[in-house]
């Protein structure tokens, strides 16, 4: 059984600061348990000694309560909380839900307080939810244990969508929406501060809970990247979408986000990768988050691939969902021959394609709407058939034979999804849903629960798997990164890692230089070498094509005066001479040891692009060579790499090994180092060449 | 009177093709003009010789009616259209409605067919819509000229708000919406083929109409690009937004749009700088469209300022509006420090910044959340203050009282936005929009819709202006453009322009090109000249940095024999030999003569910028200095020019007055050909240079 199943599924409760007045906090929550209609065991607990509250019989304390109890509720200002849990504990409660506000998001006395708390908890072995968590509803249980005023207007419709948030107020608002629009829910968790159960482990119960079919997330932040990893994975695992939404995406929002909580939101382009290694889906706003829940709880599946094929009645809204479908990555497979005589045979006047426009000619055919749907489940290689049918779901009675017709349709279709855009009532919706037909008022939107759904299934084809303990290395694996505080150091050490350089000397004067290039060959590039000196060409301390030994003197001395006049400072350790590289694509390598998920490979375009235009991309180590390659495919400037406009194609065999070998160094040192700069990776015609690198050590206390 | 009067504001009808039966499109309309309560007068047409139909006399032709008719609505079918429009212009209408579809949208004989209608009523001074158009409804006089099924569902509630479009099941799809969700309408009209009234003159009429005080608008396709202009920068000066949908998008799109209309989709970033120029919004979807076109209606403005405040119960859903806010380009500027003690005095535990997160705290004080807005509107520098107030108008009799505040405090703040986003129903609703407030159930589609509005109210500050006579330009200006067809004569075309280049010289004989270089001084470039290859470095024809007389007899060599694989048909004039251009930001810089909107200046990143990410903005022409300047803030290289990294600034002035001339040169040759190319053009530390050009003259029979 799963340790949050207390959590979720009391059979007993007691409620600590219960109240007969349905205003205050603890009153509210005791009605809302009381008239949801919970079987399970009640017990008001309130210090007054009165002996009954909204008429059930109540406690002075938890421990005098007859039985056993599962879990305690504590809604008492936040000055009892530590005696009530004291309280609970004694008793052999199993999990306690923590309401009261005033803890780790009020400041560092409320974090200590919280971490009292905690420990507390984990000494006892009992679970916490919160503290400053809104609670929870378990709709199947009807177990309500939650003071949110939402309860007020709106009553959960039972189904099969799940939600698990740290924020309440998200929580609220997406439990409003869901209900206002008559979406069917599991259970709903507000985590909020996190001392024990964060939202991760709530992932990780709904992947096993049989009522939860699709799962939904909110995250503000995340303290251990590998639990929640495991727990999208699981999901994933078990055929249930997950649809996690991480707020503090952008500064202004993450300014926002520090002064909320106590917890620092992680790096946005991190978690958008996370997520998608893992197979769930990070959707913009609340109202798509429930729009894909909607579409993958109403059809039970995700789409078997990218492909739609598009019905309309009329050219202007097939035109519109074209243009979202290939903006959103979806595609439009051709109608086959045969698919398009038999659209001429049933609608002469239709364009018989994709999009297949029925014309007006299609209300004078009998069942020529199913027919024509019909027609391109069949003959359109796609997994998806989208069909707007303008406003008929106004006049359900009507629309009935196309229902029983569609629902056939659906039947012998098993494999293929049927999605409808149309204005309609409540009424005529539902009988659609109750075949797995979703129905969409606004086209747009429809169009973009279908493509987030096919693209969720994709990345579901290509999970990223963890590396047998990611945690620990074993110490065998733990060899000393040596010195790497200069760039020679830093190349020998990447170098030895898999990750070739140019040969290169170190030369104290002018004479020595010209005697290593002599050796090399002309042309050679001269660098400034200095630990204090990162970004050489900013100082102009990297002077190129440097044709014969004279030339060489003269950048030899100009280097110097460079260094001298713009970095007065810098120990200088002598001048680098290396040959030129030659022609090929630059390209930066990288890898950033992010402190919640670990080791994560960069990759992306060379030069000024990679600011200009972000062209990167990062995926958590360690990287599988087929990994790498759908890393350069994420990455826009790797058409570069492929034959651009006539040129020779770039060793990109060479650039997915230079990609493993980092993966596999980053494992190793994921301890010691916080980055990895290889800035640029030349990929040539045959091999890679690190020309610069930086590799930063993790700083002394940020283990 | 604006010549679109009579279409919209008939006094006396004529219906032919009216039928009886009300499941016949002449039937349908007809009933729904009679249900409409529509107060002129209406005269069913049957060449039946019926004497009455649906409770109306009936006459057999239009002539045969008596007294004056302002308009026809014909229905009959295809066959019958012709006779009914020269019976209908006999009678004396001053415009028809041709409903019937079966023209241009058909095929070549279709469009011969609507062409001899168009060429009728032109030649009578009768004004058509249509055909293939699914009619209008003008809300305010109930006249209700359609047969869309969608009015059996949803009748129209009356409003601000008026919608043009091409495709009548778009218009539909809209109408259907927006009723749907309560919103109110003026005029709805779909211009289907477009023979005659096309959606840019409706704008225009919309523009005049005192009824109207949001323009939506819907296009496939544009065949008079000025006229569009010049609506939508009417609708600007008087104060009107303008959202105007143009699908057709992407190639898919653009793919169905062919197969849909008989015209051909424009091209969609040139639809995009148009929009912005004129001071329109383009909505990705329906929704947003009546999003923010609701906010317009309610607010009754555009926001001042692209600021915002923001404040929440929560933290969760402020971090989310600020992440929305800050991906749309609003901001949010910080709460003064009057505000800050003013929120302290108030909520102690408040979050005292902006997002304002009031915490639960606000509802134990009395008034909390107006007295919190107030403090926003009087303590941050932002137009519009957004309030999420989760659930409260579920409660509509609780909220009356915060209601009331809100709407005196929006008496007092005049030039602020209040935007309240919760779940409530449509009483408390009614009540808020009636004092000017919106109200959002989703709070990333509230941030979205001030965003639009902000960005809209920006777009009007900064209007294109139409050149004085931009359609036809005075024989004098017309000066012949002379030889373009070789780079020579393309950079010289343009240097006379006011674009200047380097200095180079086309060489026949090695011999020529050595003494060539020995004057210009080493290093130099080697170009192939050819009428016959336009992108020389595809197939090797430039050879950079030749240092010396045997290197570049080399490269006179190599080029021609490159040639000769490469390019075996080409007809060589010999190699052009120009000196090294020395350091410089590479930019692009072109004209584009648009078939719809003229000549557009485009302006981008060099090298493979343009092509990986897209990196180039368009401007109409013609572009003054403050336009080009702002053209070149569109463009996320221009970073590049601007002291990047350290590096010495580039010369901007030149680069603009650059744009200009081309823009000038565009006006003036805009006849004469379909495109320019500057390819690169080098923005240096002093001027710029043009390193290559091609001119493409427009081809014979483009006119």
């Amino acid at each position: 059984m799963h340790s949050l199943h207390p959590v979720f599924v009391p059979q007993s409760v007691a409620v600590v600061g219960a109240s007969s007045d349905p205003d205050r906090i603890g009153g509210r929550l005791l009605r809302f348990l009381i008239e949801s209609g919970f079987a399970g065991a009640v017990y008001p607990v309130n210090r007054s000694g009165a002996a009954e509250i909204q008429g059930l019989p109540a406690f002075a304390s938890v421990s005098a309560i007859p039985g056993s109890i599962d879990q305690a509720v504590i809604v008492v200002p936040e000055a009892g909380v530590e005696a009530a849990l004291r309280d609970s504990i004694a008793k052999g409660v199993r999990c306690v839900l923590v309401l009261t506000s005033g803890f780790a998001e009020i400041g560092p006395e409320g974090r200590a307080q919280q971490d009292r708390l905690a420990a507390m908890c984990r000494a006892a072995g009992v679970r916490m939810l919160g503290p400053n968590s809104l609670g929870l509803l378990n709709v199947d249980t009807r177990y309500f244990a939650t003071f949110s005023t939402v309860l007020y207007g709106l009553q959960p419709k039972p189904g099969t969508i799940s939600l698990a948030t740290q924020s309440g107020a998200f929580g609220s608002c997406a439990y409003g929406m869901a209900t206002q629009r008559g979406l069917g829910l599991s259970k709903i968790i507000a985590t909020g501060n996190e001392a024990d159960i964060d939202v991760a482990e709530c992932i990780d119960y709904l992947a096993e809970d049989p009522q939860t079919q699709v799962i939904c997330a909110a995250l503000e932040s995340c303290r251990d990247g590998n639990r929640l990893r495991a727990a999208l994975l699981k999901a994933a695992a078990a055929g249930k979408p997950v649809l996690v939404m991480k707020v503090g995406r952008t500064e202004a929002g993450a300014a926002a986000a520090t002064t909320h909580t106590g917890a620092l939101a992680g790096n946005d382009a991190i978690f958008d990768t996370v997520f998608a290694e893992c197979g769930a889906w990070r959707p913009q706003s609340i109202e798509e988050m429930l729009d894909i829940a909607y579409f993958c709880t109403v059809t039970g599946r995700l789409p078997d691939d990218a492909g739609i094929g598009v019905v309309t009645g009329s050219g202007g809204i097939g035109v519109l969902m074209a243009d979202h479908a290939s903006e959103q990555g979806l595609t439009l497979p051709p109608l086959h021959d045969d698919g398009v005589a038999a659209t001429r045979a049933l609608l002469p006047f239709a364009v018989a394609a994709n999009p297949l426009d029925m014309t007006a000619q299609v209300t004078s055919v009998p069942d020529g709407i199913p027919r024509t749907i019909e027609i391109m489940l069949s003959h359109v290689d796609c997994g998806t058939v989208i069909a707007y049918l303008a406003h008929m779901g106004l006049a359900p009675k009507r629309f009935e034979a196309t229902r029983d017709r569609l629902a056939e349709l659906r039947g012998q279709h098993p494999g293929k999804g049927i999605v409808l855009v149309m204005l309609s009532v409540a009424e005529a919706n539902e009988g659609l849903e109750a075949v797995g037909i979703p129905v969409f008022a606004d086209p747009s939107r429809a169009v973009l629960a279908v493509a987030a759904a096919a693209r969720m299934a994709d990345r579901r084809r290509h999970l990223w798997q963890a590396a047998p303990a990611p945690a620990a290395p074993a110490p065998a694996d733990r060899d000393p990164l040596g010195d790497v505080a200069t760039e020679v150091a830093a190349k020998r050490v990447l170098a030895a890692a898999g990750i070739p350089s140019l040969p290169e000397r170190l030369c104290a004067t002018a004479d020595e230089a010209v005697a290593v290039a002599e050796v090399m060959g002309f042309p050679v590039v001269a660098k400034i070498a200095s630990p204090d000196i990162q970004h050489k060409t900013e100082i102009g301390g990297v002077i190129l094509r440097i044709e014969d030994a004279e030339g060489l003197r003269q950048a030899f001395a100009t280097l110097l005066s460079r260094a001298a006049d713009r970095a007065p400072r810098a120990r200088l350790q002598g001048v680098l001479v290396t040959p030129m590289a030659g022609s090929g694509i630059e390209t930066i390598l990288g890898v950033h040891v992010d402190p919640t998920f670990g080791p994560m490979i960069m990759y992306g375009a060379g030069g000024t692009a990679v600011e200009l235009y972000r062209d990167v991309a990062f995926a958590s180590a360690p990287v599988s060579s087929g990994q790498a390659r759908r890393l350069l495919d994420r990455v826009r400037s790797t058409a570069l790499l492929r034959s651009w406009r006539g040129a020779p194609a770039a060793d990109e065999a060479a650039l997915v090994d230079a990609i493993c070998s980092l993966s596999a160094f980053a494992m190793r040192h994921a301890e010691a180092i916080d980055s990895v700069d290889i800035n640029p990776l030349l990929v040539r015609r045959q091999g890679v060449a690190c020309l610069d690198a930086v590799i930063t050590p993790r700083r002394a206390g940020e283990a």
